[in-house]
């Protein structure tokens, strides 16, 4: 089992409103760098951003990275189109940022990228892959994508109020400018992603296609934009078995439109609820009312803990240790789980 | 406890005779990025090639990857020169391969490339940070150094039969070319590593330096080219506490004149006997036969691993298995170790 995390950016994310992957758009596109770099070192270590909101909510990358202490997996990132450097290694496979979906082409060289990224999926010795992503207005172009393959579904939101209507306009905007209509891109994948996608997705797509080329078992970590990549590649002809795991906050607000999007796709659903309501952290608080909700692979790596032996509350621990070292002070009540039940599940659905 | 793995190229390398990182010469610069694959993904994936010697002895990743295995440790491997690109996640520092030591300049941007490793170095949150390296050619260029610096001390080789006088006459040319005397870098490191060094060493050197300030314990993983950084830091004035753990493939063929060189450099010296003699296998008795020695970080690596409980003989099985990935077949008579004692040790000497 390795994770691997494609990290990049699109202008689209600096369209006022589209994100809250960055307390101000002008440090938005440091979020996947310095997202990488928790990863790899449990803290931001060249990245001159904290990705945290105002409200004291952290990146999604601080779960994945105390799944990682309690559980612990091999991890590769990727760069699928950094705009910042980062410190954290990457695997370079010569992706670009994205430019906004409302220009021209939003990611010219969406096809070389993934056969790029084909070809190193290919090249994997892993039995079994977990991708996820980090990429700052990917909800909006995951929209993006869908509309463009003709696949009707909503998308999920990083801000507790989803801006779905002003992501709805931009993505009109994008197809307009691309001389497209909703549909006109069924069964050409890759030119839903050249005009209104992003970098990460022919990355994660070209991944996931190669390796499941060469008989490796593939969970898109993620929400909405997992279930575009999974739209991409069935419009890619690609029909091998795939399976989505995301988080209880990505279902919750999504309700039966996930579960129905996973079925058209037949893709298998693991939801899986890290118990964040055991605890009166700020962080976790943040997470019930609906900030973040997923990303940087934390529903998939999430799945990876065990359901026994109170695995889950470890979780729960690392995650205040690193919110420590992210600089955010909770100011609960101290009511922790010590006492309590698990208060975690994981439900495996099956699509179709 | 991090281990860091910068990886390089030299065209001095490409010199007739210098090195056995790599079968032939004209693949010898794939070498590297092939290692820092072995290291990630446990085999080659990229690189087109696999480092092994026409005698079947693996490159000292192989055992650095089977400790790696077995004890587990961070790992984050470091461009530091590349000349082949690598399928390898690696931290992007900006450094160049280098050049023949025989031209004008090796390392042109010498001081820039130790600046932002100072930097890399200073950030990283870890207590404990092991640096390797793996360079073709790196035993010339840290005999370039050292004679650039005035420290009179040999080297070691790849080879079971040191080209040393090969190697010194590339080196008096090298400072020929560069209108240097033997000595009359000293204090000057950077001026040494600019004329007869290769880029690897203002990384590694860089990285200690920034650590070191920041209060992390730097253990230097190999032999001879570790002496080297030792000396270029001791001449940069640095101070603090060093240790440099190598194997005892290293200090059996450099006998007392390592101890004396880390006491020189007052190093703390560490070295591990993997305990090789145990076993039949082709790759083992390469190693025992004094091919390859070091290098990848080995000797460090081979120092996390504890004395009891027979770890070591894990790590030889491992190895094994390892060599199996690599298209090894041993063809030993099946001798191995399972009723023997362990037959390892990890001596430690403390320099000056």
């Amino acid at each position: 089992m390795r994770v691997l995390l494609p990290a990049g950016t699109t202008e689209t994310a600096l369209i006022d409103g589209i994100s809250a992957a960055g307390a101000a758009p002008e440090l938005m596109e440091h979020t996947p760098s310095a997202d990488v770099e928790i990863l790899a070192y449990g803290e931001p270590v060249a990245a001159p951003v904290t990705p945290v909101s105002p409200n004291g909510c952290p990146t999604p990358a601080a779960v994945t990275r105390a799944v990682q202490e309690v559980v612990g997996f091999d991890l590769a990132a990727i760069d699928a189109g950094l705009a910042r450097s980062t410190a954290a290694p990457t695997v370079d496979l010569g992706v670009e940022p994205g430019n906004d979906i409302r220009e021209d082409a939003a990611v010219p060289d969406a096809n070389a990228v993934f056969d790029r990224a084909y070809d190193y999926g290919t090249s994997l010795p892993d039995d079994e892959l977990l991708i996820g992503e980090t990429v700052p207005g990917g909800t909006t172009t995951a929209l993006g994508v869908l509309t463009a393959l003709g696949e009707p579904t909503g998308v999920s939101s990083s801000l507790p109020e989803n801006p779905i209507e002003r992501k709805r306009r931009v993505v009109d905007e994008g197809l307009a400018a691309s001389g497209l209509e909703p549909g006109d891109c069924e069964g050409a994948p890759l030119e839903a992603v050249e005009a209104v996608g992003d970098p990460v997705q022919p990355t994660v797509a070209g991944i996931a296609a190669g390796a499941l080329a060469a008989e490796t078992d593939v969970t898109l970590a993620g929400g909405t934009q997992m279930v575009a990549v999974a739209a991409l590649l069935r419009h890619a002809d690609v029909d091998a078995g795939l399976s989505i795991a995301t988080t209880s906050f990505v279902a919750d607000e999504r309700g039966d439109d996930l579960a129905a999007a996973c079925e058209r796709f037949n893709c298998e659903l693991t939801v899986t609820d890290p118990g964040f309501d055991e605890r009166d952290h700020v962080a976790m608080a943040r997470y019930r009312a609906g900030e973040a909700k997923e990303g940087v692979a934390m529903g998939g790596a999430l799945s990876l803990v065990p359901d026994a032996d109170g695995r889950m509350r470890e979780v729960r621990d690392r995650l205040e240790a690193v919110c420590a070292r992210l600089g955010i002070e909770s100011e609960g009540d101290g009511r922790n789980d010590e006492q309590v039940d698990d208060g975690t599940a994981t439900e495996d659905t099956r699509g179709s």
